[in-house]
């Protein structure tokens, strides 16, 4: 059977346990730093030790890759490819990777990112292109899949100002660093979750989660009284908690996924296939604001690595995002059109 | 078999599932602008298309729901019902009720819920009749199932003035329009889910969920000194998580289950029957403050579509509250005695 | 087969549903006033009811412990033994006791805790051993497992002294009550679970959950200029939810874990068996800081007694914190040596 590959971190866990539960081989590429935690989980058939993710651009890696057994393994991207690699390198890649690997460029680049979002319709938060006019509370965000290290709120341009400088001098981002900067939506966060399935021409509604972010979310147990003014909290991930969406709001989460998927089909063809996300804010009025999508599976689901109530209901049975990857591989490989799922 | 049948929002997904999990017909009635959403689903046998959900009012409903297969369909009440149907119509209903369907008009009037819960010895937040004498934290709200929007909190009479002459001009509550103002309890919030079977004589604990609320929610993540003065918070419900309370909990809360079913029975026989909730806050000293009541199945037992934990415990199998409504239907019907659980 | 006994609270309910679920027999020690809340559970074989669960030190106790089908009953430790047993007392019980009951000690003693994280090199917050020489935000603390009970945050010493002598006021905390104080980490709170099986002799990270506490969470919904200055929030914990970690984040958890049993098998041998809780902070730069541990069961694994995301990926099967401890009871019987498990 078709071997799924992927980098050991994000979700890898996930993908490699969803593809054998389908039956398919797994491979992992792996820090040697990481090693041990990998060799705990049975359900890895091939650990490729790297020094450094960057190696999978290498020669070894991708003769590794080819050699897999039932062919040429098919690798899953995640946030840390995407972390880790530019766009140039991912679409550089030798194998097959599932899903669109030209849309990992739009999801790294903040200007391609907005372009993307605005052809599928999505309400934004406005974005302020000169900082000096922040005037309404706003986010400074970095480029590319950072984990929401050194993003930070600023009510206005001297905050901006002070901030960034405080961040530059404790190595956080980097001096002439570019950040993007919107308006600050807030409301109940959400990342939705989806899929869409070339083979079976449909975009499916996976799940929702909530994101954990340090230290932003210590703020909430500190008192107004107690909370030091010079304290500039920061976004970064940690981790994730399952969220149900009020049914209500199903039919619209759908039309935008399909709005995006259709989006996708004109600016990067084929489109986004496999999974993604689009991430933002219900706010007061119970309208989403999108902030951020994420072309490719998020780590958000791995708090549904027994699978998602809402695929329970498409599905009958458990079904994890990585196995539903795995699926449409499976069915793809049998029906000798691996390269309509992964290219 | 019997076919269950409900309006297509709110929780319809797993009270449609959990029908058909145990053998039974499923019927949806659903508005056309939703329609695209519920054919996505294999579980639902019959789609019953409206213009309005007050159209289940009306013949052409009446006629499919008398007519369904297995004999006239048990509809299954939600929020979404008591939202858009007043007391007096929702009584009116000819189909076959899951549950006391007078229950819905105690669910719905300020006065008479806060009866039932005096009667059910469950600790309530002093309401303040005269919001003028408003002296500590306290929320107002709208009278039925509103999901949240329109609710605001005040800590004085004038501040209570100024904040609805605010949501009244950008058009949120009517001019006029009674609001049910209570002191506000802090803590931890906790949705406590139950189920009576009048079958079996027992009430079951469920699960407990957290709501999100929006924009209130976003007060967590924004520092005090950035929080604008001006802000009003609402609390539109946008999603549920799940909780598991501290065992030690558990008694206290079957107990006050309990009592609120013997005084149903005693103010509205043959009192509560089905799945109900117990909506409050866990104060300091652990205390339970109850300061809402919903009479049906409420939208937070989505995030146990695959079965909650206590349910595991009871039942030694995955089991949604969409599940026990329909095993008590299936359980009845077998039984011949349909009209214990519905009338 | 062996029967399982706890006592009747904190998570007795996962703990003897595991049990019975891997096939042993079951006992409960049950306060009378909780009788009918573990009556309505089919899987629990035996309750011995008690006045107060200090009476499982008494002879009648022992006997029916030492009396249970298949040979002494084992009984597994949790929160409410620690909370309501002294040290001395834990080690005289005369039954075999899941995991290493020195250790509880080393739970309960706030000077041996900080002994036992200091030797297995975990990120400990500074303590204040002199409450006047508080100078940053700082949380005191009272000794055993009190459930967060008379926990408060302070700034200063005139902080301190102030709401010490409220909460003495109040009956809350003792006069002249030994407080532990120490500087407050703030960022995602996470509680780390782990299971150290001697038998296969690994350490497994079983999952994490956040803790709600009242009413300290109630802050994060009150705005900043509605929060009353002379409210001092405290630590109840009312209830659990789940978290799944960033999975960068688990090599350096299981190595947290790794180094806490072999810290504990220098300081306590035979060390740390069993299940046991590292809890702290991921910070923002996140890494983690941890403030407790507990060692053994803690309530958060009552958010999976279906089974945890990360016990699905090592044993493929969904599988409880309760239903491990069983099974390590089962292998040590089957083998001969439930005395490596249970001394």
């Amino acid at each position: 059977m078709t071997t799924v590959a992927t980098l050991g971190s994000h979700c890898a866990l996930q993908v490699l346990k969803g593809a054998k539960d389908e039956g398919l081989g797994t491979m992992l590429v792996c820090e040697r730093r990481r090693e041990s935690l990998y060799r705990r989980f049975g359900f890895i058939d091939r650990i490729v030790l790297v020094d450094r993710f960057e190696d999978v651009l290498g020669e070894r890696c991708a003769s590794e890759l080819r050699g897999a057994p039932g062919g040429p393994a098919v690798l899953v991207p995640h946030g840390t490819l995407v972390a880790r690699l530019s766009p140039d390198q991912m679409e550089s890649i030798g194998s097959p990777i599932f899903g669109n690997r030209r849309m990992l460029r739009w999801e790294s680049d903040r200007g391609l990112k907005e372009k993307l979002m605005r052809e599928a319709r999505l309400p934004l938060p406005a974005s302020v292109p000169d900082p000096s006019n922040i005037r309404t509370l706003s986010i400074a965000k970095r480029q590319g899949a950072a984990g929401g290290r050194g993003y930070f709120l600023a009510s206005s341009g001297a905050d901006y100002r002070a901030k960034r400088a405080a961040l530059v001098g404790r190595g956080v981002i980097r001096e002439g660093e570019d950040l993007y900067v919107q308006e600050y939506a807030r409301g109940v966060l959400a990342y939705l979750q989806f899929f869409h399935s070339p083979l079976r021409g449909d975009v499916e509604f996976f799940g929702a989660d909530q994101r954990h972010e340090s230290d932003i979310e210590g703020l909430a147990r500190i008192p107004a009284g107690e909370q030091d003014a010079g304290w500039t909290p920061s976004f970064n991930v940690i981790g994730n908690s399952p969220l149900v969406l009020r049914e209500s709001l199903l039919e619209e989460a759908y039309r935008m996924g399909e709005r995006f998927v259709e989006a996708s089909r004109r600016l990067v063809p084929p489109g986004m296939n496999g999974p993604f996300c689009i991430e933002g804010v219900y706010g007061a009025d119970g309208r989403f604001t999108a902030f951020e999508f994420s072309a490719r599976i998020v780590a958000g689901t791995n708090i549904y690595m027994d699978g998602s109530p809402y695929y329970s209901l498409l599905y009958g049975e458990p079904v994890s995002m990585g196995r539903r990857i795995a699926r449409e591989i499976k069915e793809a490989a049998a029906a000798g059109s691996l390269d309509a799922v992964a290219a």
